[in-house]
């Protein structure tokens, strides 16, 4: 019993999870990469544009015959034709020339700049009037003012955005390498528990952290392999985590809240090969009896029973265990979105412990309010009702009404925070 | 042309979004259903849980027993025995009668408390001593405390986060009604786009919309539908959208960033059934020429052609659309979140229009600066190089080095954002 106290700091654990290494790499189609994270750094392979474009429509002209030019003392040009979309021009502007061209359309030799369409007056359908000056290079985007050719344009450890797969397809890559997604059997203990398909008698309820934790791995990038119900026993429950642990990445147990399950967890995980304890119990509040350890590589959780506890747990931790395995070393900001809000009471807190408190939020005028969801860490109804958490750092006794808080909230992200 | 500049502001945009009406309903699978948003009020069946449950581990016993119970007076008990969990338990507790209970296991008859096993001391097989009172329901969750039958559990549009798909199990329901996903037609236009398998010749490009819109949609939980590249004629382009417009619930046209072009896009959205022009030009930068409007009831849009202003337009606008034909009504809170950062340079601003600028984050010490990105909208490497944009009100002549400013962030989220 007495190791049991032994509890981290998070602060400790958040050091034992960055240990973990990232999976291997696959080669995904660009259009599925959204949320993955890149195994490599992205070089570009070419230069982006490739060519002289106009960013307006307008002439394309030689700046320096438009020099001196303003609303009393036009420019004339001669106008040499007209620049097709997609086309590479075939005329050359010679002095005094100016060719018709859109937004996006490639510069034809001799031209260095662009008049605005605004700033030119047709004379007749062959001459036009320019009211204003351009300096060489005015309106245009020169090759490689996208993207150089071997330029690192987005790092290995780098999460894909929307405009990071449109640079790529820009680049015409149609396949990207990533890592691969962490598989997380998911294995629910206790003798209590039973399928939600079926009709718990008195004294059973329906297996709801397989719902919570499956579709939390999800939202944070994580695929959910169900292992299943397991009774307490210890042969049972070992073959349940010795399967799962063969075909997953990390196992997640969840149940087990009574002091003599919690032992059975671990001497299981003792059984694997290689085993190391890492963490037997963390000093937050709820989520306290948590067990992290490895087997080789792959890590092993032990979670609390109670979905509040649970959820706590995942959210502050495993999200960062996750993002690990993922190979994503951009999610520092990502951690911290969230909103501030004003804490509508006092919350009091025991030192030597951080407190994750649920929160609800509504607006009042211009201010948003957290108003703290009370309840037993057994009632998941609490954590429904609730917005987002706040924290109670370990060193306060408390947090006053009107205080600023950081709230961390729930989203409900399809796939990753 | 004069129509062309009576420009909307974002709040009238906002407006017209929000008077576009959510899609029809379909049932999935609960395991399918994060991020998707209820089309129905969810009722709780029944109470939850339906017994009394121990939170503790412990003994049940009759609280009264207990009452002037100390240190230096402790009470005595006779043990009748243990509940086994997920058992119904048969034994009635009399007066002086304790059952061993672990957390979750069901209430005897007869008991109306559990005395943590941390107080109760066994003096021989048959009794313990407990030393401390209980009043009555300590350490025990009574029927219906999480969820009481009939009780509204979460609202219509609610987007359902791990929690909530939790509870749903809890109560045993294994299918959900949700809102339908919105289908996007995405319609790349322009005489100079070319597939993303194809090599370029000087004067192309690839589609980079495509890619980066589809990836847009699928972050914010809509179903992208590629209509594919359509040259900048006005049968080709009329038979695309027609085609995209008749199997999706909205159309995304983007492109066309010459004059000639945009009037094109109207002119065919003016050839659908019921056309209505809601929005011609919204004073934002950039992003300024966007048309919005609808045939029946579905959203038609046409977005600018360069990248950076058709995903700024999206993030901005678009998002909000597709939350409305989602049903989802509680994105209030997502819409804010962010992070706040301190400006690291002045940024100047044109009156009577709201700028989104691009922002780099960085950590300096404790202080997240907002470096801005500059460059023309034409480069999509300034929107990689950024994380999130920062609004500059039409009210304001722009913003100083030093203020705090909200940064939007450019999450990547594998599916809603």
């Amino acid at each position: 019993m007495e190791s049991f106290f032994k509890v981290k700091s998070p602060t400790e654990v958040f050091k034992i999870i960055s240990r973990f290494s990232s999976l291997g790499e696959e080669t995904i189609i660009l259009e599925e990469s959204l949320g993955r994270v890149l195994s490599r750094d992205m070089i570009s392979s070419e230069d982006m544009p490739r060519f002289f474009r106009s960013t307006m429509d307008g002439y394309a002209v030689k700046a320096k015959d438009t020099f001196g030019a303003g609303e009393n003392l036009p420019a004339l040009f001669e106008i040499w034709g007209e620049v097709l979309m997609g086309q590479t021009p075939e005329m050359i502007v010679g002095e005094g020339q100016a060719v018709k061209i859109a937004t996006g359309g490639m510069l034809p030799d001799g031209a260095d700049g662009v008049v605005m369409v605004e700033y030119c007056h047709l004379l007749d359908g062959n001459t036009i009037e320019v009211s204003r000056a351009i300096s060489p290079l005015e309106n245009v985007i020169q090759p490689g003012d996208d993207l150089k050719q071997g330029a690192k344009i987005l790092k290995q450890g780098h999460r894909l955005r929307p405009q990071d797969i449109g640079l790529m397809a820009g680049l015409g890559q149609s396949q990207v390498s990533v890592y691969k997604k962490p598989r997380v059997a998911i294995i629910s203990t206790g003798d209590e528990i039973v399928s939600i398909d079926v009709s718990p008698r008195l004294g059973q309820i329906r297996d709801i952290n397989r719902y919570t934790l499956g579709a939390f791995c999800r939202r944070v990038g994580a695929e959910p392999l169900y292992s299943g119900l397991c009774p307490d026993d210890f042969t049972s429950l070992k073959d349940m985590v010795e399967k799962g642990f063969s075909r997953a990445d990390l196992v997640f147990i969840s149940g087990g809240s009574s002091v003599g399950t919690k032992d059975l967890t671990l001497k299981i995980f003792e059984t694997l090969p290689d085993f190391e304890l890492l963490v037997h119990g963390i000093s937050i509040s709820p989520g306290k009896p948590t067990i992290i350890g490895r087997s080789g590589s792959k890590p092993l959780i032990g979670l609390p029973g109670h979905t509040v506890s649970a959820l706590v747990v995942a959210e502050v931790f495993l999200s960062q265990l996750i993002f690990r395995l993922s190979g994503n070393t951009d999610f520092s900001y990502k951690f911290k979105s969230g909103v501030q809000a004003e804490l509508s009471r006092n919350i009091e807190s025991a030192g030597g412990r951080e407190d994750y408190i649920r929160v609800k939020l509504r607006e009042t005028g211009n201010t948003l309010i957290a108003e703290p969801v009370f309840g037993k860490s057994g009632l998941i109804s609490t954590l429904v009702d609730a917005d987002g958490l706040i924290r109670v750092d370990m060193n306060t006794e408390g947090l006053y009404q009107g205080d600023r808080v950081d709230v961390m909230l729930f989203n409900s992200d399809g796939g990753i925070l």
